[in-house]
């Protein structure tokens, strides 16, 4: 039978794959548990085969064909380390490439043309491309970046509310909804943060949007930040890859455009795809590349 | 023999004591290991009592007589929890106070005056006190407070370089110096982050001053930041306790005035003596008010 490849999206919470032809018409997609080959490489081995043979399943193939797929990896993590490699060489494939799940999304957002991407999630990650090179602003994680990401932005409402607390700053409606959570006791917050990974700052995110929507000073005091700082990464990222079409992805893509500044709002557009389908249109260049197939 | 005091000053790295005469007047000192109630209050309990015996030494009073004192506590971490309740039932004096390290502080600086204190060390916390009655502002912790302290300034020029590496802030003096450490390897400053204390980013705050008072324009920023929030705690607390002088404590006391504004310029004092000092105070008023005894 023909060669075929496989575009695999793997994150924290769960693993996607897709069986394609050479040509990327994708033939069956299949998932499995967390890929997060910084905290769990082994297990991640493990999500990412199984999510590949149940793509083949899903497609009516014989999931032992997997070995002889040419497959294209966007992994979360893969800037730190040399874990990439040590995952790399235990995978089953008969050709493998991993890249960033930056990457993949990227692809998938703009397909081949020249442009910029901000994922702006839990944390806040901008790629642009242009002659095929890709550049990066941002994604160093919560603890000292990402200042876009509704990790921060949850952060920084939790940090006003003591603030609000102690008439440092004024009250608002942001700042009570908040302290009533936590019965208007601050040690409540402050072991809140100290037993709170970024997810469960993030989680703030949407209410801080919410009430600068409806006028809230305080809130818009922090959204205004956090789209200074997008704004920002974005003249920087334009800087060094000048793109034509701007792309938001990540949960807080539809919360953030009318913050953002004219120019920025001037160029955005749809995703084309999602992640998975650009690491499918990966794996189908990379094979392309290798065999000197058509496209 | 007659009735003595002790005051007591428990912090994260040492416990100081010093036995004195029902008038204040101090006959001994002694030091001992850590006293974090916090992390290891068992431990605590042991520095506070051998810190205690060792003052008695110092003073040439046998050691057993600690268990007919009345003592006077300020420890780090009394607003946290019901950790003090089991610290004080297990202590050996005959009469124990126990309140936060802050309050002896206040009292060393300012005496039995009225008057603010902001200690600016690793975190900052601001303190005033009106007719006897004690207010407190800040205080809450590096993670989502402190904004004035040693720790969120050194965070904050980390963040900066990683933003000056990225080309989406302006790089200075600082940013260099601080990605030279790295060897302009963001990862390593990331690593460094999640892997450092409070402590270990307020080490970077001293350079930052130093940087800032030379018109470094980065460094300016996060100074000029640091005092915004010093400032306006300092008004949230006069606004409480309105008072009529200011005393600056911890590591950062001597590099930020000339960062405040002018009406807190204008009411700074030297703090008349230390913490422990504070305690012992504390201790003979205590006293004084449970047995009638004359001042």
């Amino acid at each position: 039978m023909t060669d075929l490849i496989l575009g695999i999206d793997g994150g924290g919470t769960s693993c996607r794959a897709a069986v394609a032809r050479p040509d990327g018409s994708i033939l069956g997609r299949g998932k499995s548990g967390a890929a997060n080959i910084l905290t769990d490489p082994n297990n991640a081995i493990i999500s990412i085969a199984e999510a590949a043979r149940a793509a083949y399943r899903d497609a009516g193939l014989d999931e032992a064909g997997v070995d002889g797929a040419s497959a294209f990896l966007g992994l979360a993590g893969t800037n730190v380390g040399d874990l990439t490699r040590y995952v790399h060489d235990r995978l089953p494939f008969r050709h493998t490439d991993i890249d960033s799940d930056g990457l993949i999304a990227l692809q998938g957002a703009i397909g081949d043309t020249d442009g910029a991407v901000a994922i702006l999630g839990t944390g806040s990650i901008y790629m642009g491309r242009k002659n095929d090179v890709v550049r990066y602003v941002g994604g160093w994680g919560f603890t000292v970046g990402d200042l876009g990401g509704g990790a921060r932005i949850g952060h920084a409402a939790l940090q006003e509310a003591l603030l609000a607390h102690d008439g440092v700053h004024p009250r608002s409606g942001l700042t009570d909804a908040i302290l009533d959570e936590f019965k208007h006791d601050p040690r409540g917050i402050v072991e809140f943060a100290r037993l709170s990974k970024p997810g469960d700052f993030g989680r703030y995110a949407p209410l801080v949007f919410t009430r600068a929507k409806e006028g809230d000073p305080q809130a818009i005091a922090i959204v205004t930040a956090g789209a200074a700082s997008v704004n920002e990464s974005l003249d920087a990222i334009m800087a060094l890859a000048g793109a034509p079409r701007l792309c938001l992805l990540g949960g807080l893509a539809p919360l953030y455009p009318q913050w953002l500044s004219e120019h920025h709002r001037a160029i955005l557009v749809e995703a084309e795809a999602d992640a998975l389908t650009g690491a499918v249109a990966l794996a189908a260049k990379g094979y392309r590349e290798r065999t000197g197939a058509a496209a």
